[in-house]
C-alpha cells in the first residue's frame, strides 16, 4: 500500500509536468443544493482529466529496459490520450487498447500524441493481454496498479492544500482508480473528513464489490458517463475503498444528464457526465452535502458531436 | 462620445462589483491556426456574458428619480440576465421585453434576478416601447447607448493590461455594443492594435451598415449564434465601429457549429456560439491571426437542453 510520503513524492514529481487545477465556486450551485461546494477543476488537467496524475506517475517509475520496449494499456477513452501524453511527456512508446465503440474525440487525442491505437471489438481485457505478450510491452493497467494510485493521491494533497477546512470529498467511481488514491491521501493527512463515491447504477461495479466483500466483474457496464463504465473494480484499488471511503452511491442515468447540464449551464465548466456524478447524486438526494464539500470535476472529454446547436 | 477618463472611471466602478475573468491559452488551438491566441474567458463573468459591464456602468448613472421608477430593456437572451442582475446589484426594479423563442435557460435568469419578464411575439422592439410608456420606465437599450458603450470599454482597458504585447483583438458582433466599446478603448490607448470583428452571415447588420454608411435593420436575424442575431446595429455604435473597427468578417452557420465544438473540446469552456465566432472566421480562412491575438469568449450562456449525452 503506497506510504504519505510516496504520494508526496509523487506530487513533487509531477509539479510542472502537469497544472496545478483550479477550485471553483458558484453561488448558484450552493444555493440549489444548500451547501458549500468546491468544484476542483480537473477537466483542465493535461488531456482533459485527472488520469495523467496516475499514469505519468507510473511511467516516471518505469525500468530503463521497460522505458525502451514501451507500454500498453486499455481504455474506456480518457486513460487513452492520458497515456500517451505521459508516454511522450515521459519519451516512452505508447499503445493503446480502446473498444469501437469509444469516443472518436478520445481515439483522436491518443492518435494526436503519438499512441498507436488499436481498436478491438468484444473482449477489450483479453485482446490487451494478447497484443501486450506478442509485442513484450509492459501492460499499464488503467486503475489497478500502486503506482497509478500513489499519483492519483496527488489531487487529494490538492484538495487538502486549497481547502484547509475540508469536511466531505465527492468523488466520481469507475473501476475505483481515483477514488483510492484520493481516499488514501486524505485519510492519511485527516482521517475525520469524509469521502463518497459515486457511480452509475448502470456500472455498480464498486457497490457490488463491496457488498460482497471481494471485487466483481460485470458482464456489461454503460452508462453516458463514459468514463466511469468499468466493468471491474481494480484488485489493488478494492482493500483501500474499504478501507478509507466511507461510503458509495449509485446514481441514475438521468440524474447524470441533467446534473451534467445543470453544472454546465451554471458554472460555464464543459465537463463530461462522469465529472457530474456527485451532482446526479444531489439531485437525487442520495448525498446532502454538510460542511466544506469538495466536488471533483473529473474530466471534460464531452463528445462534442453530440452538442446540437 | 466617451473619453478613456470615462471607460477608467467605468473599469472602477465595476471592480470589486463584476469579475476580473481570466486569460486562458490553448496549445492545440494555437497549433490548429498557426497563431499566439490568448481568450478572455468572459463567459465565466457574473450572469455568464459581458453585458453587465454595460448594463451595470448605464444603471450606476441613473437619476435618483429613475432608479426609483425602474428600468426596461429588450434582448435576444444574454442582456435580459445581465440587465435583472445589474438592476438587483444597483437596487432597481426591472422588466425585461424577451421573444417567445429566447432560450429558457435565459428566461429563467432574469426571473431568477428578480425581473419581471414580458414575453412577445413579432415586433420586439415596437412592444417593447409600447411597455416602456405605459408603465413611465427608464428604456435601457441593451447596446446603442454611451454608458454601456462605456462600461464594455472595461474589456479592453483588461486586455491592455493582462497583454501589453497584444497585437489583433478579434470580437464578435450583433448590434455593435461590445465592439464599439472595446475598439473604442483600445484604440484610445494603443492605436496600432487591430480590432476585427465578426458576424454571422443570417444576421450581417453591422457589415450591411459599413457597406450602405449608415446603420441598417435587417427584417430577420437568426443564428445559432443567438447573441449575434440582433436585426439592428446601434446609432451610436455605428460611427465607432466606421472610426475604430478595421475590419468585420462573416461566417456561416456551419463555421459557427465547428467553432463553438472545436473550442469547447480544446479548452473545455463551455461557451455559447456567439463566443466562438472569431474561431468560426480562422476555420474558415477569413482571419489569419498575425502575432499576440485576443479573442473575445463573450458569453456562455448555452442551451444545455441541446446537450445530448
Amino acid at each position: 500500500m503506497p506510504t504519505l510520503d510516496d504520494i508526496r513524492l509523487a506530487a513533487q514529481q509531477l509539479q510542472g509536468r502537469i497544472h496545478r487545477t483550479p477550485m471553483v465556486t458558484s453561488t448558484a450551485l450552493n444555493q440549489r443544493f444548500g451547501a458549500d461546494l468546491v468544484l476542483k477543476a480537473e477537466l483542465f488537467q493535461k488531456t482533459g482529466s485527472f488520469k495523467v496524475r496516475g499514469l505519468l506517475t507510473k511511467l516516471l517509475r518505469l525500468s530503463p529496459e521497460e522505458r525502451e520496449r514501451g507500454v500498453i494499456t486499455v481504455s474506456a477513452g480518457n486513460a487513452a490520450g492520458a497515456l500517451a501524453w505521459a508516454a511522450r511527456d515521459a519519451g516512452v512508446p505508447a499503445t493503446v487498447v480502446m473498444a469501437t465503440t469509444a469516443v472518436q474525440a478520445k481515439v483522436d487525442a491518443a492518435r494526436g500524441y503519438g499512441a498507436t491505437v488499436e481498436l478491438v471489438e468484444g473482449d477489450l481485457m483479453g485482446q490487451y493481454e494478447r497484443i501486450r505478450d506478442e509485442r513484450k510491452l509492459t501492460g499499464v493497467h488503467p486503475f489497478d496498479d500502486e503506482d497509478v494510485i500513489t499519483g492519483h493521491g496527488s489531487l487529494g494533497l490538492e484538495l487538502l492544500e486549497d481547502r484547509p477546512d475540508l469536511d466531505t470529498v465527492l468523488v466520481p467511481v469507475g473501476g475505483g482508480g481515483l477514488i483510492s488514491g484520493v481516499a488514501l491521501a486524505v485519510k492519511l493527512v485527516r482521517p475525520e473528513i469524509r469521502v463518497i463515491g459515486i457511480e452509475p447504477e448502470q456500472a455498480d461495479v464498486v457497490s457490488r464489490s463491496l457488498a460482497a466483500g471481494e471485487p466483481q466483474k460485470l458482464p456489461t457496464a454503460r452508462s453516458i458517463a463514459d468514463g466511469l463504465a468499468a466493468p471491474v473494480c481494480g484488485t489493488r484499488n478494492f482493500p483501500l475503498i474499504q478501507q478509507y471511503v466511507d461510503e458509495v452511491v449509485r446514481v441514475s442515468e438521468d440524474a447524470l444528464l441533467e446534473a451534467t447540464r445543470l453544472v454546465m449551464s451554471r458554472t460555464k465548466l464543459a465537463l463530461e457526465p462522469a465529472a457530474a456524478a456527485p451532482f446526479a447524486a444531489m439531485i437525487e438526494g442520495s448525498i446532502q452535502p454538510a460542511g466544506v464539500t469538495a466536488s471533483v470535476v473529473s474530466g471534460g472529454n464531452l463528445d462534442v458531436a453530440k452538442l446540437m446547436l
